[in-house]
């Protein structure tokens, strides 16, 4: 049978594992597989795109697992209460071509999102960075501040929304997890004395949430909104203060930051940090910043331990997704049940 | 909630409708979408290679609908005991790009793969054809004989494979289906007399399963088997005696018999037939060969008119692949259950 982990399952392995450990061990998880980048087949998301949103697989192999994410993208999905972004992703083994999981990834892609941000953001950010400005306190914005606080150390937060209920409603959902938060009601306000600045606003446009201004000297900053081709969140002068740090080059140059900047303006990947073949932050003085956009890569991790977390804690069900047959030339023979026990006894799967 | 249409499901659905009746409705179903071909985005499959076999994602999208399927092909799994080709798809709103159906598609492929075998032989053979020999009797072999019967008026069928105990279990499997089957010890024996003959073998490299001297005049030739880069099926004179007629031009190039043809050799689409813009068969002499491979949109096709009838029959579960929130900005909400039932009431989906 192939495993299933629905929303309901998430939620409850998240809350038994504990979200800081969650979060924890799976931005350990992406900076394993960054570690190994090179083993990974690579290949742009495939979109399909209508006039209202865009519906996307992003799949990537590392030769023994191959993994897949369904996400859509519809801003408008807001305004009729419905979510902007789901997505759900598959895990399969190479070997025999089999499925073996089937997860949602709505929730387990914010995880991913926060998880790496904080990965990169270890390698990038001054190590003695205490303070967080979040400019966009929606739906992805409480989980980089748990995040940051279990893999960076950062325990004061910096909030601000153009719509102040966001702020109050990130504030109530950070309540209890031992941060000092502050609401503010101007961006210029938010990141005055902030270590690390990250933007996740969600308008769907050329916009611009940081000025060259606002900026000091030594800060990190982690760009998370800006990640399809015509949306961006930075002025074009805070690129090119910045030393840059991209996931996939060939993807973000289309959907990050970057896409304002020349195509051979040059950025390191953050696998070649994490495998110390290119230098990350070199100076307490550097802007550093991260243009993150999401790669399969992330997904794979996330699927991978989530699957292993799932299988230790038995959080998840059975799909009857696959006809194994006792005799496979004989597919026409499961229609004709009457006549025989056609399908294999099906067998419970060996943890990970 | 997602409806899912599993193994179990895909068989009660299967008998309860009846496989004939299912076939029909089927190749109905994709001769209408066949119609309207333009409308279709079409993409080629997405493949991940390995050493020991590929997996692939066929989507497509009409506009209103967006479907994908996951297919595996490992032809080692056999002697494993496992399917050679497993397959699972999904379907998805083109207007929120949410996903509304997730099913098996083992069963469901080997389904259409045999309904658009008839719908083309429908458009192509000679109206008055009786008998067809099937070259391969494995897991496709009764769908074919099942869909040619109710689809195309065959009421013969002329069995030939290498292994005899293949034979055997197809004609176990078509007794009682109201067909004359003769089991032949060669393959020059099983297409003597035959109106159609159906080439679907599995050996995955350059064979030469029909020569020209076995090909008379006025067959329709319905070549499934080969259908990947390096796997044929037919001697290439036949490819020059024949009408050739393909699904999508540019993936048949590739995978069907014509890769043994140049580039430029003409072709005929099945849609161009089927909307009256280009001619099939010109008269009883001519051999007619569809070169099949299968398209994303039969598997589109597929999904649509399963779900039409899972719905109306009431044969579905549900899954929880999709976090509906009462506030979609409080997706972190949804881990602390506790304060709030933050969770959108699932509302019970309308039919297509």
């Amino acid at each position: 049978m192939v495993h299933f982990v629905g929303v309901e399952a998430m939620i409850r392995l998240v809350e038994k594992t504990g979200v800081r450990e969650f979060l924890s061990g799976l931005s350990q998880a992406i900076e394993d597989d960054f570690r190994r980048w090179p083993v990974f087949e690579k290949t742009p998301r495939i979109a399909s795109h209508s006039s209202v949103g865009v519906i996307e697989l992003m799949p990537t192999s590392d030769g023994n697992h191959y993994g897949f994410k369904y996400v859509n993208g519809h801003p408008k999905n807001m305004k009729e209460g419905l979510q902007t972004v789901t997505a759900f992703g598959v895990l399969s083994d190479v070997s025999t071509g089999y499925p073996v999981l089937v997860s949602e990834m709505t929730l387990l892609t914010a995880l991913r999102t926060a998880a790496t941000s904080a990965m990169a953001a270890k390698h990038l950010a001054r190590p003695d960075s205490r303070c967080m400005a979040i400019i966009g306190n929606g739906a992805q914005s409480e989980f980089q501040a748990l995040a940051f606080a279990a893999i960076c150390g950062i325990d004061q937060i910096r909030l601000y929304d153009i719509d102040p209920t966001a702020s109050l409603k990130c504030a109530a959902n950070l309540a209890g997890h031992g941060l000092d938060i502050t609401i503010c009601t101007t961006a210029q306000d938010a990141v005055a004395g902030a270590d690390i600045i990250t933007t996740v606003t969600a308008d769907k446009q050329y916009a611009t949430i940081l000025t060259d201004n606002m900026v000091g000297e030594g800060v990190h900053i982690n760009a998370i909104g800006g990640d399809c081709p015509g949306k961006t969140e930075l002025h074009k002068d805070i690129l090119h203060r910045s030393q840059i740090f991209v996931e996939f080059t060939e993807q973000t140059r289309i959907e990050g930051e970057i896409q304002q900047l020349p195509e051979n303006y040059p950025v390191t990947e953050m696998w070649q940090v994490i495998t110390g073949t290119m230098p990350g932050r070199q100076s307490a003085k550097e802007i550093t910043l991260f243009d993150s956009v999401g790669f399969a890569i992330e997904d794979f991790s996330a699927l991978n331990f989530m699957r292993r977390q799932a299988l230790s804690l038995g959080i998840f069900e059975e799909l009857d997704l696959i006809a194994d047959l006792a005799d496979p030339r004989n597919l026409f023979g499961v229609l004709e049940t009457k006549k025989d026990p056609i399908r294999r006894p099906q067998r419970p799967q060996a943890a990970a």
